[in-house]
């Protein structure tokens, strides 16, 4: 959903708060990502580039800054809709080696679930032990997460009906996989081939990648439609929902 | 400077970002306190009493959202005087142990500094091994992270021009102590009884209190009256200014 810069679906998130706190799920962490409002930053100041010159010491405070912007809106909502979300900025806990998440302080967090409130992180601009600062996304944030506080299940809200046999906003013979093994996966991968580059999914594909060392370890990934009505308060509940599910086996 | 709930001094905030920028030192650690924007939340939901009952979760999270608007206006300034400002949320990177720091990754903050970001942290509503949750003061926070990081010095920025031997606000014959050592600052404590109950110097010993292992350590403490014009700039220079050092001899 990138569109002009600094412009949020208001509606969305008010309407994800309030399925959210209707499936009333605990222990459950968030994690968004950027939206419109880190990527123009990010761009602007190559970012992803890591440290090549000091003019990026402001960019990053300030690709950071539009981060928590958009963090800010989904935790107003949340907490408007009674549910006790703290934002937990990735990058004031969170350094990267690389890119990759090297140090991590889960202290906090497993303190917070443990008293019932909902944190919230993000795909965010954080620091690289290597590369000076690196842009950790949201999918790779949500794969270390699960695996490392052994999380029961993973949902993935996204734009699309979950994995399609191909990119369903450009193809109309698209068609849902409703069920796919770790094997399937990644031999729909090998036909992909080089994911974000080619792949026919729209990037679906790509996106799951991130996540395959949480299916490793036996914690599904259940791909839903967000943008579709209870579609993420049935995924929370347990209920049925036209989308993909991940499984090891 | 507590007046109504939610209400900034956006010109004090900008002055004094436009003080830090000019006098260009590096490294620098911000804190702030709450001002009128965590006090009355805290409050109301007994925050620096501990875990008592469930009403207070969703407490917790609007006590700390609205020490984020605080945050939020002060890094905004600063990233305006283009200082690479980042907002460090105490909550999500501390844990207390019955209020007094027991966990902090100090990790991200360490290559912060490294990349001559400007940390930016604030007096928080925290997590707590034993009592759930606790207030944590800019104080103990500031007296933590500079013995933690060997601060050459700290500088504290107050609306009195620093410790009297009365209450300036209340009193005319108030005269401001421009020097006080360890032994000294303990024998006022003394003389003045519990602090923050009988304290006649305004609440400044109370205050000072918490940053006596700083002083212990050999790290000064200068007491600065941020609300007058340049005294926050000659300070962060090493330049003379009418306050109050304490140092260990």
């Amino acid at each position: 959903m990138k569109q002009r810069p600094f412009t949020a679906n208001k509606n969305a998130i008010s309407r994800l708060a309030k399925e959210i706190k209707q499936a009333d799920v605990s222990p459950l962490i968030l994690v968004h990502g950027g939206g419109s409002f880190g990527h123009p930053m990010a761009k602007q100041y190559r970012i992803n580039e890591g440290y090549k010159d000091t003019s990026q010491i402001l960019g990053l405070a300030k690709t950071h800054q539009a981060m928590t912007m958009l963090n800010r809106l989904v935790v107003d909502s949340l907490i408007e809709n009674n549910l006790p979300a703290m934002a937990v900025p990735p990058f004031s806990c969170i350094v990267t080696k690389y890119g990759r998440i090297e140090s991590f302080d889960e202290k906090p967090l497993a303190r917070m679930i443990e008293l019932q409130l909902l944190p919230v992180l993000y795909g965010d601009a954080v620091l690289d032990w290597k590369v000076g600062f690196a842009i950790l996304s949201g999918d790779q944030l949500i794969s270390f997460l699960a695996t490392r506080l052994e999380a029961e299940r993973v949902i993935i809200g996204a734009d699309v009906d979950g994995l399609c046999t191909a990119d369903p906003k450009t193809d109309s013979s698209a068609r849902r996989i409703a069920h796919l093994t770790l094997g399937e996966l990644k031999k729909l991968q090998q036909k992909i081939g080089e994911p974000r580059v080619t792949d026919v999914t729209g990037g679906m594909v790509g996106k799951i990648q991130e996540l395959i060392p949480a299916v490793e370890k036996g914690i599904p990934v259940i791909v839903v439609n967000a943008s579709k009505r209870n579609n993420i308060y049935k995924a929370l509940k347990g209920e049925e929902v036209a989308g993909t599910i991940i499984e090891r086996a």
